[in-house]
C-alpha cells in the first residue's frame, strides 16, 4: 500500500444546490482538499433559463451545464486547495441526486441544448424533487395493483412520482414530440459519467431503485401498454446492459481532461446515487449496518444477505450498494425540514431574541433548553409526518399529529418532541426490517443532523442502541472517491476500500436504560397513533377538504366585507 | 313607568382581580356611569399579606378587606361619574365569582380577621381558582360514585375541586382548629350582601350550582361520614334557608351607607354568581336562551322548563337563574386562554414585527389573515382540551390535540383551526342538550370575544344557528342592578326587569350554507377525535408521565454533561 500514500483519488458529489469535489489520499481516506460549486440557475422551478416559458406547479428543472460547470470549477479547485500534482490523481468518482433524470440524444446531448428545444420545459433534466408526476405514479401504481406485479413488492408496495418511469410517462402525455426526440433517457449520475468518459453506462444502483429495474429486466411491454400504447417503448431509452457499483466506466477523455485538469486517461469509476455511496464513506457496507442519511429528511441504506419483502422499503435492489448483497432503502420523508419549519414559523420573538442575546442560533437555544428536560417531562407525544410519511406507510398525503399541549405547552417541548417523533419514526422503520427477517445490526448516522449531539442521545435512547457516527463530514464525496480508488485497481473491491479509506467512530451515543424505559412508553403511544392515523381516513379528508378551498373559485368559504376585526384575546 | 327615568340603581361586580359599580337608570337599564377599584392584593397565591406564611401549590385566596373597599371606593366614584344625586339610588345589587368561599364567625366576621388567626392560610377566603382541593373533590366523588348519590347527575356525573365542600373537606384536614372555629362557611355573593344589610342571607344559585343543595337539602350526614366523621356536621355552617334571585336580602345599614354614600335603607338584592346574573342583563331569561360569557373561558348558562340529566354539564338547579324555570350550566375550560396561549409561545417575531408595523395587535392581525382563508383550507383539525374539557367530559387531566400540520402550515392556520375548535366543542354542547331533550332556542353571546367579529361568524358557522349578542360590556353589573331594581320593586320579576333594562342584538351574525356545509365535514372529524381521547386512556398517559418526571428526584431523565450542542438543523 506503500504507493498510495501519494497517489490521490477525486470524488465529486453533485447535490441539490451545488457539486463538491473532493481530494482523498488513497491509502487513508484523508481528506486533503475540498472545492464547492453552486449552480448558477440551482432549481429551476418558476420559468426556463433566458425565457419566458414558466413552469407549471411542482416542478423542478436543473441546468446540465452547471454540472459541467463543477468539473470545471470545483475539481481543479479542490486540487489547487490539496496542494498536490494533478498527476498524482489516479481516478475520479462521482455521485449524483436521483432520480435526476434527463431527456437526451443518441450521442449523449441533452434535448435541451438541441436547436430549437430550449424553450420546452420536457427537454430539460427533471430534478429529483419534481414532482407534477404524481398522477402519472398514481396510474402506475394503480396498475401495477391490479395486475399484481411481482417488482411492486419489491419497492414497499408503491413506486414514487420522482422515480424515472412516472417522469417519463409525464413527458410522453404533455410533449409527446419530446418524448419522440428522446433517444434516451438518463440518470444525471449516469451523464456525468458519459461527460467525462465518452462512454455510456448505466450503474446497477439508479436503475434498480428509480428505474424498476429487477429480476432482471424492466417492468414488461404489455403492463407499459396498458398506461398508455406509446409508452411501451420506453425500455429501449433506458440501461440495457447494467454495470456495478466500484466498476470502471471508463477513462477521463481528452475534453473532460481539458475542464478538469486532471491527465487523460484516469480511471472513472461507476455512476452512484448519493445516499447509497455513503455507505462506502462510513466503512458500513456490512450485512446489517444500517446507514442513516439525516439531514432534512433521511435516507436509510443498508446491505444484506438475506432477501426480504419489507413492508413500506423505498427498495431493494441484488448489487445495489455493494456488489454481493441486497442493498435495502428506506426512507424518512421530513427530517430537518420538520425541524426548520417549525423555528421559522412556531418561535416567538423572544426566544429569537434570548437566542440572539446568547449568541446561539434558536435551534441551539431551543436544543439546550429541550435537553434540560427529563423523559417525558412535556407531556407530548407526536407523529413526524409534516412531509408525509415514505417509510412505512409509504404514503405522502398523511401529515403531523401532536397531541398533549396544554396552556402550560412551551416551544422546546414542542421542539423537543418533534425531535422524538423523528426517532420513533426511524424506529418503527428499524423494528420493520427486523420483523420482517432483515437484521439490523449497527446504526450509523450520517448527515448533517450528527452534530446536534442531543438529537443523536435521543436516538440512541429511543432506539435503545448505540448510535456510530460517520467520520467525514463530506460523506457523499468520500464515498465517491473510495469508488474510484476501487476502479483504478488500488483495492479489490469497495470493501476493502472502504475499510481502508471510510471512517465511523461507533457506538458514540450509548443508550441510557432509565430515559430507555421512559422512551418505550411515550413509543406505545406513537405506535398507537401511528396507528391509528395511518389508514388516512381523516387526513386524506382534511388534506382533500384542504385541496378544494384553495382552487374552489367558489366564494363559499371565505368571510369577506369584515370591517377591522377585534383580537380573539378574552 | 315615568318615575323610573329618574331614578337608579347600582350594580356591583366583583371579578377576580377587580370590582366595578355601574349606575343604572332604572326605566330602561342605560349605563349612566362607571367606576372600577382594583384590588389592593389582587389575588394571594404566593404567601399570605404581611406574612412570611407561603402557600402550596394550586392556592388562591383573596382578602376580604379589598371587597369592601370597592363598596368604598367604586360605588361612589360611579355615583359621582354618572352625575346623579345619590338619593335618587333605589337599590343594590352584587355578583361575585363563585365558588369563592370564606370561613366566618356567626357574626360575619372572616376568620381571617379574628385575633390570632391571620396567619393561618386556611382562615382566608379561597378564591374559585383555588385548586388545592382536587384530592378532596376525588375522594367526594369516588365515595358518590360507589354509593350512587342521586344529586350527582345533577353535576353531570362529577362535582368540581373548586366548589364548596371540596374546599370545606379541606380545610378540616388541613386544619381543623380553623375549621372548627368556623360558624359559617359562606359565598363571597352571600358576604358581601351580610356587609351591606347587616342580614345573613344565602341565595339559591350559589347554594344549588355550588354547594350541592338539590332535591331541597344538602348531601347526607351518612355520605359525609364515610369522607370523615368530622365532616358530618359541615352543613350547619351553610345556609338552612335559601333566598330567591331578584328577592331583597335587606337594606342598606348605617355602616354600609356611610361606605358607599348611598341612603340608608334602600333595597339590597339577593346575592348572585357573575355568570348568572348576566343573563338578566342579555334579556335572556326565557326557555332556551342559552347565554354564552365568552372570555379566557366560556360559561353557558341557559334556563328551561325541562328538567333532564345532561352529561357533562356542570349543574342544573331549581330556580338557579330565574324563580320558576330550571337553571342549567356548562363550560368550556379553556376559551380565549387557548388564543392567548398560541400568540405567547407559537407565533414568529417576523408576525409580531408585521403586526406592529400595521398598528394591530398580533392577535387581530392573526385574525385578519385568518379570516381571509376558505373554510378547511388550512387542512387541520384541533380539540380545545388545552385547559381540559368541563363540558362535556368533565375532565380537567385531557390536553389538546391537533391534527393535519405539514410544512406548509402557518400560524395564521392554526391559530383558526383553534378558533375553530372552541366553537365546535361549544356545538358539542349545544347538541347534548338537545339530545337530552332540553331544546336551544336562542345563542346568545357575552364576554369579551364578542368583539372579534370573525370569531363571532365562525361560532354562527360552525352552530349552523345565529347568534345573538348582548347589548352591554358591563353584563354581570347590569345585570346585578336589574336584580337590584326588582328587589327594590320597580318591576314585578327578572323577566320583566329584563325586558325592560337588559339587551342584546338578535340575529347579528348569521350562518352563511356554504361555509356550515364544510364546517359539518370539519366537525365530524372533531367529533371522531373528541371521542377518540375522550377516555383519556393516552391523555391521561401522558400527563401521568409528566407528573413523574417533573417530581422525580432521579437523574433517569435528564441528558446532562452535555458540551454546547449544535442546532438541529440539516
Amino acid at each position: 500500500m506503500n504507493a498510495n500514500n501519494d497517489r490521490y483519488v477525486v470524488g465529486v458529489d453533485f447535490g441539490t444546490l451545488s457539486g463538491r469535489a473532493v481530494v482523498v489520499r488513497v491509502s487513508d481516506g484523508a481528506e486533503v482538499g475540498t472545492a464547492v460549486h453552486e449552480y448558477a440557475h440551482r432549481v429551476i422551478e418558476e420559468r426556463l433559463p433566458g425565457s419566458a416559458v414558466r413552469l407549471g406547479p411542482d416542478w423542478a428543472l436543473q441546468s446540465p451545464e452547471d454540472w459541467r460547470q463543477v468539473l470545471r470549477v470545483a475539481v481543479p479547485g479542490a486540487v489547487a486547495a490539496a496542494g498536490i500534482s494533478p498527476s498524482k490523481v489516479i481516478g475520479l468518482g462521482t455521485d449524483f441526486t436521483a432520480c435526476t433524470v434527463l431527456p437526451a440524444t443518441a450521442d449523449g446531448t441533452p434535448l435541451c441544448e438541441v436547436d430549437g428545444l430550449a424553450e420546452r420545459p420536457h427537454a430539460w433534466p427533471k430534478l429529483w424533487k419534481h414532482h407534477a408526476a404524481q398522477p402519472h405514479a398514481d396510474r402506475i401504481n394503480a396498475v401495477a395493483a391490479r395486475r399484481k406485479e411481482t417488482w411492486l413488492s419489491r419497492y414497499g408496495g408503491k413506486i414514487s412520482a420522482e422515480w424515472a418511469f412516472a417522469k417519463g410517462l409525464q413527458v410522453l402525455e404533455e410533449d409527446p414530440e419530446v418524448y419522440g426526440r428522446a433517444e434516451r433517457w438518463i440518470e444525471a449520475a449516469d451523464w456525468i459519467v458519459w461527460q467525462l468518459t465518452g462512454v455510456e453506462t448505466r450503474n446497477v444502483c439508479a436503475a434498480g431503485y428509480k428505474a424498476i429495474h429487477t429480476g432482471g429486466g424492466y417492468p414488461s411491454a404489455e403492463f407499459l401498454a396498458e398506461l398508455n400504447p406509446a409508452f411501451t417503448g420506453f425500455t429501449a431509452k433506458l440501461g440495457q446492459e447494467l454495470s456495478p457499483l466500484g466498476g470502471l466506466a471508463g477513462r477521463l477523455d481528452a475534453r473532460a481532461a481539458a475542464w478538469t485538469g486532471l491527465p487523460e486517461g484516469i480511471a472513472i469509476s461507476v455512476g452512484n446515487v448519493d445516499a447509497h455511496v455513503t455507505a462506502a464513506a462510513a466503512d458500513a457496507v456490512r450485512p446489517g449496518q444500517m446507514v442513516a442519511i439525516m439531514g432534512t429528511s433521511t435516507c436509510h441504506i443498508m446491505p444484506s444477505d438475506a432477501l426480504a419483502e419489507v413492508p413500506g422499503m423505498c427498495g431493494v435492489v441484488r448489487d445495489g450498494i455493494v456488489p454481493g448483497l441486497w442493498g435495502y432503502e428506506a426512507g424518512q420523508s421530513g427530517v430537518g425540514d420538520i425541524f426548520g419549519w417549525f423555528v421559522e414559523t412556531s418561535v416567538p420573538g423572544s426566544y429569537e431574541r434570548e437566542a440572539e442575546r446568547r449568541g446561539l442560533t434558536v435551534h441551539e437555544h431551543l436544543t439546550e433548553l429541550a435537553a434540560a428536560q427529563r423523559v417525558g417531562q412535556h407531556g407530548l407525544v407526536a407523529l413526524d409526518w409534516h412531509n408525509g410519511n415514505r417509510s412505512v406507510l409509504v404514503d405522502h398525503d398523511l401529515s403531523a399529529v401532536i397531541v398533549g399541549q396544554t396552556l402550560a405547552t412551551r416551544p422546546e417541548d414542542t421542539y423537543r418532541a418533534l425531535i422524538e417523533a423523528t426517532a420513533f419514526g426511524a424506529r418503527v422503520i428499524v423494528e420493520t426490517f427486523e420483523d420482517s427477517g432483515v437484521p439490523v445490526t449497527e446504526f450509523v448516522a450520517a448527515g448533517g443532523l450528527i452534530k446536534n449531539r442531543f438529537l443523536m442521545q435521543v436516538y440512541a435512547d429511543v432506539l435503545r442502541r448505540p448510535i456510530s457516527v460517520i467520520g467525514s463530514e463530506q460523506g457523499c464525496a468520500l464515498g465517491s472517491a473510495i469508488h474510484a480508488a476501487v476502479a483504478a485497481g488500488a483495492y479489490p473491491d469497495i470493501t476493502a476500500a472502504s475499510a481502508a479509506m471510510g471512517r465511523r467512530a461507533e457506538a458514540v451515543h450509548l443508550p441510557d436504560a432509565g430515559r430507555a424505559d421512559a422512551y418505550d412508553r411515550l413509543y406505545a403511544d406513537y405506535r398507537r397513533l401511528h396507528d391509528h392515523f395511518a389508514d388516512g381516513e381523516m387526513l386524506h379528508g382534511l388534506r382533500a377538504l384542504r385541496n378544494e378551498a384553495s382552487t374552489s373559485k367558489e366564494q363559499g368559504g371565505r368571510v369577506t366585507g369584515l370591517p377591522r376585526v377585534m383580537g380573539a384575546a378574552g
